[in-house]
């Protein structure tokens, strides 16, 4: 019989540090885990100076089960992360606000990943891919559209990435949950609950003034365009 | 003259934790910080346990300077923050991607707030009144609308408090700033760059299976209906 504590190539394994306490929300499905990762724009990197914790927004790409950051070698995050700490990457999207019947019971729908790991720092090729990696990230397809990276922009640059050690996703989806003293029978509370559904879109595309008249929108954005645009 | 490291009752003082690098995208600006916490639902909240920092998604409301949180008595993180540890409370709104044209400068239009303090426990009629903020928070007028939380209720809840002693938003916002090689004249670069702007909506309130038929959708909700919903 397999070990329940080892991870598989399909799930990782709950730690004392990820392991989700409310059963019913937590996944460690490796699948549901790199979805959520990759349908998000910024995650949130946590980060430790002198016993003072930071949190900062930052881009990411995934390669596997391991995240990319960038920043520029200047910046206080990147040296920090440079010295192989700890960190938290996580990911949040906020599916809809949950109105309840009392305060108590209000609540959000979401998808969250929490990842544990180091960062280590990427130099030579593997340092330059990662550019590819981020751009390909948030629009998959512009990378070959636009200029890689060169010599003076890559050492700008420090680019660590952060092996995904330990991770848990954690979804909520559904109604209110409301306390039976509140509801009363199906059909027949005076009281309107349920869920406003929240999610990110996209405007119409805004050209910059350099861009001539005749250039037509890139194949990378046009999967963005709704139908009514 | 005043001195310029004093905090005041319009800015807030930057420190070396919370300073901005990139000067230009750099806003100590008290009602600038308060108006992009205002506007968020979740907060991505970082606290140290044993070295390890941890990242949390969570829901919560502004007093004033004061940042209130809430959570099971029985998760981690409100016991790790009952102890008085310091806390760093980040909210970010991603406004747009920003598509250059090179790898290098794709970049995300972002609003951020980092707020650095220390997370104390409130008890009683504060922690009581905190439920109503943190509802009032995510859609006013809703809080009157509901039930007020019972004592049960108060006794499974822990409610925290960060005092907003450090803070700094950074906001970017326009188009691409490319390479001048990359770029030529104004109105002939044949590589399209610029803007996809993007921005959470709220879609069609779904009422729950309890709501009576004739229960029209309440007033704190409609300020989200979309004209052409």
């Amino acid at each position: 019989m397999a070990d329940p504590l080892q991870s598989s190539p399909t799930t990782f394994t709950p730690t004392p540090s990820t392991r989700v306490r409310v059963k019913k929300r937590a996944n460690y499905d490796r699948e549901v885990v790199h979805r959520i990762l990759d349908d998000a724009f910024v995650a949130h990197v946590g980060f430790v100076v002198d016993d003072q914790p930071f949190v900062i927004p930052m881009v990411y790409g995934r390669d596997g089960d391991r995240l990319l950051l960038h920043g520029s070698v200047a910046a206080r995050i990147m040296r920090a992360l440079d010295s192989g700490v700890p960190v938290c990457v996580t990911v949040t999207h906020v599916d809809g606000l949950v109105l309840a019947r009392s305060h108590f019971h209000h609540s959000v729908n979401y998808r969250s990943v929490v990842v544990l790991g180091t960062a280590t720092r990427l130099r030579d090729e593997n340092a330059r891919r990662a550019f590819e990696v981020i751009v390909e990230h948030a629009v998959p397809g512009r990378a070959a559209e636009t200029r890689a990276t060169n010599d003076v922009e890559y050492r700008q640059t420090m680019v660590l990435a952060v092996d995904i050690e330990e991770a848990s996703a954690k979804i909520r989806g559904g109604g209110p949950i409301d306390d039976p003293a509140d509801v009363g029978a199906v059909g027949e509370s005076e009281v309107w609950a349920g869920v406003l559904p929240l999610a990110v879109v996209a405007g119409i595309p805004v050209a910059d003034a350099y861009t001539g008249e005749a250039v037509t929108e890139p194949a990378s954005i046009r999967p963005w365009r709704r139908p009514t645009a």
